[in-house]
């Protein structure tokens, strides 16, 4: 018995499946390589055991706490934000007795892949189950086999990036590569609480960027040389990206005086709305321009409307689930940096949406033209073997595979890293394999391809 | 011979046909339960025989008159808008001359299966066999088993929702209620008339409901006593919910000083645009805070621009085919609702789209949080098998099945009820099988849902 | 060995994929009809040879080489732009070497039929069969059978239709109808750029309206009556159809003193973006009323901002692959013009859309009621398999298939005419394929609309 069929994900007609095996078994057990994610680098510094199930499986996870939240369970029953879980067992039932929520969802896929092939369990959680799950993975999670660097060396991860403020000291990065373990962690650089007026204690994060960067950061010159000098500490601690979170894509290109008057405008405190959206953009603009100085590889996450629910983010912070995506404009957007540098054959900006009617219409063409740009993997709520699939529908035609940079797993759930690339690999075979069943696609193109799309383009677009 | 073949709507491969079909045999003879719709109460009142073939299938059906009219078919020759029609067999010669032009549409579906399910027709319509499908239905219609509430019964239906005014006497769910027909017909609290103020007949409107209600519409406390009572009223004969149409989803949350200032302004005939749109939205949070209180589930349809051709307004009035979705936004729209009431867990409030779009990229991710919202059913043009399908795979990733609420018919054309229900079952199960096929669900776990999505849902969304 | 194979684009269900055989079998040979494209007349005037691969292939398809520059390719390095290429063979290399990026993409289809059906080709285009492609093209292009008329005698060519200014003399177009050629080609009123004071030369182009038509275009009245000689003179050499490719798809409905007014501002270089904007949606009403008068069925293309790649367009001009899509309303925009001229039932204006998401929500409700609207084919970077499959399955239900106009190639290169209705009758003959299987039509309602798709549709919605 399994949790799991080995031909998940694969189409149900018997040619086009026979072909998506095949082309599976080529790219099952090749690296994972994670260029872009929220993980912790401290986990494996300290390489402590993960504390239990809930803490591991339900804390981190907003798409499963939002879940349990919109089918009426309180956040404070699951002992979110809470940084000991006091009574793990109870919270793990509470999500034991609610996990038919997750039927037809990624999260389905994702935590039963985490559970059969790292716990080995082999019936459904429910209510009847909760405690041989809570046991079972709780014993494992005592043992050698789970502390954070054996799993990642188990997970077979080529490299893996987490998300870094501009103003991280990244000690925890320093400390992994001046020790002797093999394992590959990267920064990546997110300048968000420095270039975005608008995020919580912009002025304090502007002060604490000039002392760690020993510039002063109160001149719109100082201000890009601490920036300058944090991408290149980055970069030396093993970064090859900049991670860009912005409202919306827009984009400005203001000369030299406007920049420093707006600046200055924003320094004292006096920016309105449109001001921070102003200088928002020209900092994407900004960012862009030390990419073509410095080669870091550009990801621009915009359209996410952050704390939409005003009562959850008082009473528990950030990120727990309750941002939701915007429609958005790319083609107006983007123009005021694509003229600068979009033309640049050695510059890698990716782009990344919450608004997949952009896909066709305004993302694929424009990476099908600039050389400069690539289009992100399905980002978020997208994720998932429908928004992959429709991706590659909508975008594929009119950009091509090779404008596309293979899977991001963007997670901060460090278990589910593995079953989110096999879900990728699994939904990225079974479209090839639609491809070469109706004759679109000769076979040993879609073999090359597999193999491009899990490992090559991910390497080549992040510089790996 | 038959116009329908069993399987229809079934996907072609066998394995997955197979799984469509068993699912389907366990949720076809369920009870229909039609908690939004557009019939008329009356018809069970005095339970009066349907006049003509054309009166019941061309006249009250907008789907079917706008494709005529789009092809160059004149309305005037449809004796569209006549109380009675005169030369009912010409309308139905025109009719079965142009049936070839609903090749593809659910209406075809729908109607095929009215023709063969309850007048045992076999051959296809068309101006060949018009006069045979006039004489079998007309004579059937004659029979007691045609009535209205034979008809009911014959359908096998759980409970029916009308949709009425708020100033309405309910005359005929009364004498319903207070006959000895077993049928349950509610009416739902339908208050667009009175909450905004581009709606024709404003001002008599509100008079109206102060006479009714018995309180002062011309004070803003007063106005909201008179909506108060009203809900109370068609609470007290079997209302379960309210059913707001506006053109955007926006809401506001204005001081009690501000709401008395603009409904004051909109009294005195002052209000603009903007003015009429803002008093909309506050009306909007102001039925929320009343499901509160009184627990009647809140239906939002949101988006459609009436009466959009102007010509065949003047000539034939609202609702004759010419209301064109629009673009519509819900992240910003409800957010002053959803911050006021958006965490209650005993609240439900169903949002409804014509933008397909906003499923996957809004309305998803809201549902998917919001212990008071939940999404409803594909509505109007997307009422079909394609419609219900991309319904189904753009929102179920991110909302999951248990935030939507199973199937409304919202239809004026009761004989069509079946038919479409009948549709919404054999879809769902198609998308079940699917995943079942493809294992991304267990069997089991299918045919649980094909119970839920059919009866379960609705009737705990709906308090039925 | 073949590089296409004859199942292709047919889904992979053996039973869904027999049909679609059977189907495509009574529509493959049937004659190219091809009422919208931007070939040149020129061609067929003096039925010369095509110079070389490099100038037949990659030069006029921006398809091509927007995918190459997007990966680096330099366009000077393509030669683009250059009236002879001086070096054909080293750019047929680049593109060569190149040939893996249109894995998945349109491009490739067409181009792989025409290298098959056209010059006999068997094995794929990469760098090392090169140099074979470039011979035996170059060969062939040499023989008598490659000559322009020749090839459109052999494609089966009903009619072409060019795309053609206002202002253009039609020379060529003449000529040809002066000769003894048989051959169909027809011209296309196209009067951008003397109705959008934007447009490059407007003042100059106004002022070449008025001499050719022999009337002062410096009257509101005096340019009207320009535009309506010019297009009697495009009738009297064939035209049936006018195209409009503006960057909205705004109409106004100003009165004529209004009319005067702007077009004065307009006339006198004072008209800001406001003002042009509204210049050219009025002239989009004006064009309707003229076709109401005339009979051109009136096509309107919107929603492209073009040049978006400022430095390309500064050394390489219009049209070369860097017009990108935006979201486009319909709704609100027509709503002036089809106050006016929507319910003419001898009208026909063929409306067209780079945004897909208008198909479900705005073009297929609009098409669906009024009589003077139908649905234009996928366009530009939708003209692909999943584009149309996409066209078919969010229009269909809702405007049925009368209400759609057949295919148009849009190609500015001749030889990929033939690939293109291919990919489009096979996308058709899939889609109805699907609906027989999956028992939503019967299968000779499938065998009568395959021919409607094909050539009855595109001749009497375009008068041919």
């Amino acid at each position: 018995m399994a949790l799991l069929h080995d031909d998940r994900l694969f189409p149900a007609d018997p040619t086009t499946r026979d072909i998506a095996r095949r082309l599976y078994a080529t790219v099952r057990n090749l690296p994972i390589i994670s260029p872009h994610g929220h993980t912790n680098a401290g986990w494996f510094t300290s390489n402590e055991a993960f504390p239990d199930p809930a803490k591991l499986f339900i804390q981190p996870d907003h798409y499963v706490h939002r879940m349990l939240y919109s089918q009426g369970v309180r956040l404070e029953d699951l002992e979110i934000g809470k940084p000991v879980i006091e009574n793990p067992r109870a919270v793990w039932h509470i999500f034991a007795k609610h996990y038919y929520l997750f039927r037809g969802t990624p999260s389905r896929l994702w935590l039963d892949y985490a559970f059969q092939e790292h716990f080995g369990m082999t019936e459904r959680l429910s209510e009847k189950t909760a405690d041989l799950y809570f046991d079972t993975i709780s014993e494992k999670l005592a043992t050698p086999e789970f502390r954070p660097r054996a799993l990642f060396e188990s997970f077979k991860m080529e490299v893996l990036a987490t998300t870094d403020a501009a103003t991280d000291p990244l000690t925890d990065i320093q400390a992994l590569r001046a020790g002797d373990w093999k394992g590959r962690i990267i920064p990546t650089f997110r300048p968000d609480s420095v270039v975005d007026p608008e995020f919580a204690g912009f002025l304090e994060n502007l002060d604490k960027l000039g002392q760690i960067s020993n510039e002063d950061t109160s001149t719109w010159k100082g201000y890009l040389n601490a920036l300058r000098k944090q991408r290149e500490r980055f970069k030396s601690l093993g970064a090859t990206a900049t991670d860009h979170g912005h409202p919306t894509a827009r984009t400005a290109d203001l000369d030299e005086e406007e920049c420093a008057a707006l600046f200055a405008t924003v320094l004292n405190g006096e920016a309105d709305e449109d001001d921070a959206e102003i200088f928002r953009a020209q900092m994407l603009t900004e960012m862009a321009k030390m990419s073509v100085e410095d080669g870091l590889v550009m990801q621009i996450h915009p359209g996410s409307m952050r704390n939409h629910n005003l009562e959850i983010f008082e009473n528990f912070g950030r990120d727990m689930g309750a941002d939701i995506p915007t429609a958005t404009d790319y083609v107006h957007a983007l123009q005021p940096m694509l003229d600068i540098v979009g033309n640049e054959r050695d510059l890698t900006i990716i782009l990344f949406t919450l608004d997949e009617t952009a896909f066709s219409r305004e993302l694929a063409p424009l990476a099908g033209h600039y050389p400069a740009l690539r289009l992100g993997p399905p980002w978020w709520f997208h994720d998932s073997f429908e928004g992959m699939m429709r991706f590659r529908e909508t975008a594929t035609e009119t950009a091509g595979f090779y404008n596309t940079v293979g899977f991001n797993d963007d997670t901060r759930a460090f278990l589910s890293i593995p079953a989110r690339h096999d879900v990728a690999r699994r939904t990225d075979c079974a479209f090839l394999a639609r491809l070469v069943a109706e004759h679109r696609l000769e076979e040993d193109e879609a073999f090359t391809l597999a193999q491009d799309l899990t490992v090559n383009l991910v390497r080549s677009a992040y510089k790996l």
